[in-house]
């Protein structure tokens, strides 16, 4: 087994929108092999715009991420030695707390096997993974989804978005999106099941919102913050319900002031902010709904694909200025043992 | 039985602080008594912050209050005639929609029996009616109360958030004041059962506060919004309600931008708005907990009373301005009939 792993780590705390100069791959030492545990070989890795939250100064979900500290994501791959019952060598895995690095060491915690006849490996990174547990989780436990709900959802042609809005549809709801461009639009209308999309960059972009929203939102998932949120508000509905999944647009540019206060009392809006992995507990759920709806051909996954550990943080920064499309993915080089 | 009443209507849209030329002094026709109907003679009208929301032009809970319109407000009195066979002359009772007047006539809708062997009837105005019921319904219904909570309650020498502190420490929460001025700050801890209170007009407010607050709060029960709200979250603990019962800071001066959403997403905060006449099914629980505890000298009641009719809009005005102590009653002069 190796005794090393490349990983990425955080070279110098990025100011606005991170520069590769933020970045530096590193050779770490893995830890011995010691009863109880394993390694795991990644084949894939997740980019999660959160990532870009811990590299803050001030604390977010967390601490803040020190210098030097490898950065955050989750991991696909396949155990290749062991010391731990549950995790032969071989078992396909999905490791939660993997960050960004060619090898993992386990004791079991955080990391879940994956059913690769369901899906494939990168699939449980976006789809069936963090990205559409994400969306399931903000829906239904946090946003108590209905059927027949008005949903909005920000950021519609990105990982978490383009989930939310196929499961709002498939769970009965009325969904449309918003996108930045023409082109997302369309992937919003055509492949993730909204109704309508609106254009954020349009100068008519809040009078085609409130046209597509008829008498109201419902329900509105938000990824992005800022001046997207500022053009739902005033189209909420009475006892409307406001997800707060994702701030991006303000990640770089600095936090802004939240909407008045008069429509949250007048219409007894309800606004959550949450993290998915504060609900562990509804994986099962999640896996069974959505990975039988995967099964059954009715969601779209699109990913957006480099390869090797080098390219990480250039597709984490593309990702950043919305230059995506689909699940920002890493695929790993063949490893040179295991 | 009398043909009219008096009543106070809107007589001019105010522009920020209501005036006294703004309101009018009319004489109504009455319906007549038609089978299923009664006629009451109010003997207390509660004044409550709401009715100022209702007289601006835009939408509030409910379309705009037209100019001549009667102005809203409960009364608590007794049955005067009546073609009702659930409510018999003699029957007390609070109206929840009286508004402003001397009479009305009711079919029973919102009219609720009232006990005068548990609570004198201006009691069941305040404590024991609207203002203690709202308080109930933010802590119960919207805000999740937990024993151990730290509660932080805004205008806690007011109706609503002297009872919003009670019922919270009778609950088992850790429960601290925010008042204007170093009176209401003395009552809030003396009489409220707040462990302490933060001046909102002191220059070390938000300091005074923090400290007050200790390892967070975990529920705010927010009744003026603005400034005062943004002094309390950056206090907000992880997993932090947030509730917004009133905007009275606002309700004069226009609405501002609510704070930033970057702490709704790290802290998992809920934020909700809410209107207490949306919990009807909550007034039982209601009565027989909060009553229970008045009826045994648990609940500290203040009343800030003016006598007649005439003198509504004036009390009215300086309640907006933070002049009352207690809850706003207009008593109304002995009946000339009934």
């Amino acid at each position: 087994m190796p005794l090393t792993r490349r990983a990425i780590v955080m070279a110098a705390r990025p100011q606005g929108l991170p520069r590769p100069a933020d970045f530096a791959i590193v050779e770490q030492a893995l830890p011995a092999l010691e009863d109880g545990r394993f390694l795991i070989r990644h084949d894939w890795l997740g980019l999660p715009p959160a990532a870009r939250l811990r590299m803050n100064a001030e604390a977010s979900y967390t601490a803040p991420q020190a210098i030097g500290e490898t950065m955050h994501g989750q991991a696909v791959g396949e155990v290749i030695a062991s010391r731990h019952d549950g995790f032969p060598v071989g078992t396909p895995v999905l490791s939660v707390h993997s960050g960004w690095a060619t090898h993992s060491v386990s004791t079991g915690a955080s990391v879940h096997p994956i059913d690769p006849a369901l899906a494939p490996p990168s699939v449980w990174l976006g789809a069936l993974g963090s990205s559409g547990q994400t969306a399931w989780v903000g829906l239904v436990t946090i946003g108590a989804l209905r059927a027949g709900d008005t949903v909005v959802v920000s950021s519609a042609a990105g990982a978490v978005g383009s989930m939310a809005a196929q499961i709002a549809r498939l769970l009965g709801a009325r969904v449309v999106g918003i996108a930045g461009g023409a082109e997302k639009c369309a992937l919003a209308v055509a492949d993730y099941g909204c109704v309508a999309a609106a254009d954020h960059r349009s100068p008519d972009f809040a009078a085609e919102l409130a046209a597509a929203c008829g008498g109201g939102v419902d329900l509105y998932f938000d990824n992005v913050g800022g001046a997207v949120r500022d053009a739902v508000w005033p189209l909420m509905a009475r006892d409307g319900r406001v997800v707060v999944c994702g701030l991006i647009s303000e990640y770089n540019s600095g936090f802004v002031r939240g909407p008045e206060w008069y429509s949250l009392l007048t219409k007894r809006l309800t606004v959550r902010g949450f993290i998915m992995s504060d609900h562990p507990d509804q994986r099962e759920a999640f896996v069974a709904r959505v990975g039988g709806w995967y099964r059954d051909g009715l969601i779209r996954v699109r990913e957006d694909v480099v390869d090797g550990l080098e390219q990480a943080p250039a597709a984490f920064i593309r990702m950043l200025q919305g230059g995506n499309r689909g699940k920002a993915l890493v695929q790993l080089a063949p490893p040179s043992s295991g």
